[in-house]
């Protein structure tokens, strides 16, 4: 049978569009999104799971209520559930995401970044 | 408050030995561990769980009983549970796995290969 692996860097090559999560793989319930960013998200948490972010290219800052961090290329940060965050773009980053699938983006605030769910590519 | 990023490139630095993985992040009940690979592992499967690869240098070929993916630096593959499955390197790979804690990197076999868990980085 003929294996494929999944190739981070093509797979940001299929689209432009920023703030729309796109999933490339599941492991068990848990999906691998890779999504750009560009700009300021909004303040939002997710009462029931962690969230793990992979910077692939670009640096972002996720701001907490008291303090921030900076991801930069080959670094990763995990946010703890129920803890508000908010990331942060100065210019385009490529990221992955690491969350359980059905995880919604903006938690349970929404607006023009909540983004759809389950969009593969 | 201070936060920092995890900086897989650094964390790579602080040991040499190969096929011992290092615990560098937790998300939920799942696990981000770096090792570093080379020559031939072992088969086996994983009854529970699905495991995910992800390399950051070198190339990694994860053999199944009817084929073969070689997986190379910025690729991923996730290996579905129950799947019979034996990692090679020809030259020395760094990767991440990602699986939920305690799973043993042998998984009802043991032998040489067989890791300890829990060992942070």
């Amino acid at each position: 049978m003929s294996y494929k692996a999944i190739n981070l860097g093509e797979k940001f090559g299929l689209f432009t569009e920023q703030w729309q999560p796109k999933v490339i793989a599941e492991m068990n319930d848990y999906q691998f999104k890779i999504v750009k960013l560009q700009g300021d998200f909004i303040w939002h948490d997710h009462k029931d799971t962690d969230e793990t972010f992979i910077v692939i290219e670009g640096t972002l800052r996720i701001d907490f209520r008291d303090g921030a961090v900076e991801v930069g290329p080959g670094e990763m940060f995990v946010v703890p559930k129920g803890v508000e965050h908010k990331p942060f773009a100065e210019s385009e980053v490529k990221l992955m995401l690491i969350e359980p699938r059905g995880v919604r983006n903006t938690g349970e605030e929404s607006g023009e970044r909540t983004a759809a769910n389950d969009v593969w590519i």
